[in-house]
């Protein structure tokens, strides 16, 4: 099977070019449909997670912490931009259409991404879950067969592997840190463990795009070893937790994605088409 | 007079030299009170403005404009780092120490600042002023006999000319938008109007820092020439607003710092010295 899509221009496909969603936006690249489905997967789990890291910005117990969320929080919406941008070319739709005119069902996030993320614990937490996840998926979409994801891929692990740096840093300095903050950062852990499963759950779509998208079920022994072993450096333990209900991919979602779509989305809807 | 502190290495204050607060926290520099408490109004300006911004990130009515709300809270963080790690040097405090333990009487940020920015328009009518306002400062600010000061500046400027570059395009695409943007715009800047008096009131801190602080009052004509230049291409009107009390660089505040502080120290509070 050949890529689903194709550059018009050699160069921006060349190894190491960092692909933005502006040249995507102008090139003549679209998405094949199935494709544009697993892009949309991709875009939204990065949309939401920067949506809910940019409320802890503000709210870091340091100041340099405050930046470096930040800067983690706007590497994902960049992602984001450009998965979304990628995808809406399949269905002549802008980045801005699919991120705030879809309803709630039209998305496609894991669920682990949809949690507010209530203490900073349970936000290193969930980027030591979920950035071990994404390094070791977009490390692999890199020999996608579809250039534009490989392209998307090539910037993005580069920005993951600090995301992976920053979660497992945070971890070893909370869980080797106070009595306080072990307790609450495996208690963090225990509360989004349950959506682990989910991450590594593979379906029909999956099976349609062999040798284009991840197979996610791939990825579950070398990600829960990473995590696994930077949580026992830590003096934490993996949690024994039942797993819930999955259906992210499917647009079934968790309460906490509706209040956060209807802030995200107000301003755009309030004045469609309008610059503001 | 000669400047109140030195670098203790000839390399930190080569030309173009983007000073770090790490950096600066390991060097010997020692500012002198004056200059301390100076720079203490400055990094507090940005501090707070950085706080008021982040709000926006998530909120803005495109996600490319997230990515550049995000980008302008966080070089303004980048400032307000580097300028209490100065100001601290005096006191032995850090610049988290200065941010997350002091009370709000102890800040000397401007009141224009300290407004949340309650929708779009107000965010980018303030960003107008104040970058305007701050451009000018640290352009003269490179001048500063104080060596640490005139250093900080030379990174500060670039990001600066940057913010204003970016509040002068919205203001052009609101202004030359809608009836319903320019309306909007116009009551934005009508509502921050009153607080741009205080921007350029001298004190008798500036009279002890004579070519070592920047002479607020030095400033007016052209950042309101400037400003007015960028209203008036854009169809709209300097607001004709009484002025309002001023007291921002006395500890005298707005009602809105008190919620604001309270948000953001109330984590390194909770856990004085731990690390979350």
């Amino acid at each position: 099977m050949s890529g689903g899509s194709g550059f018009d221009s050699a160069t921006l496909i060349s190894a190491g070019y960092a692909l933005t969603s502006e040249e995507l936006a102008q090139s003549d690249v679209i998405a094949a449909p199935d494709v544009a489905e697993y892009a949309l997967r991709l875009g939204d789990d990065a949309l939401i997670l920067a949506q809910n890291m940019i409320w802890w910005v503000s709210r870091a117990p340091e100041l340099e912490e405050d930046i470096a969320l930040g800067n983690i929080a706007l590497d994902l919406l960049g992602h984001a931009r450009v998965l979304l941008t990628f995808a809406g070319s399949a269905w002549d739709k802008t980045e801005d259409d699919l991120a705030y005119f879809r309803e709630e069902e039209e998305f496609r996030c894991l669920h682990l991404v949809q949690f507010p993320g209530r203490d900073f614990g349970e936000t290193i937490a969930r980027q030591l879950i979920y950035s071990h996840f994404a390094f070791e998926l977009y490390t692999r979409l890199l020999h996608s067969q579809d250039e534009t994801l490989a392209a998307i891929a090539g910037k993005t692990v580069k920005e993951l592997d600090y995301h992976v740096d920053h979660a497992e840093q945070w971890t070893l300095r909370l869980g080797r840190g106070t009595e306080e903050s072990n307790r609450r950062l495996q208690a963090a852990l225990e509360y989004f463990w349950p959506y682990v499963d989910e991450l590594f759950e593979d379906d029909e779509l999956i099976d349609k795009l062999e040798g284009i998208a991840v197979r996610p079920s791939e990825l579950r022994d070398v990600v829960l070893e990473r995590i696994t072993a930077a949580i026992e450096a830590s003096g934490l333990r993996i949690p024994d937790s039942k797993q819930a209900v999955t259906g992210g991919r499917r647009g079934e979602h968790r309460e906490h994605l509706g209040p956060l779509l209807a802030e995200m989305q107000v301003l755009a809807r309030k004045h469609p088409g309008v610059t503001w």
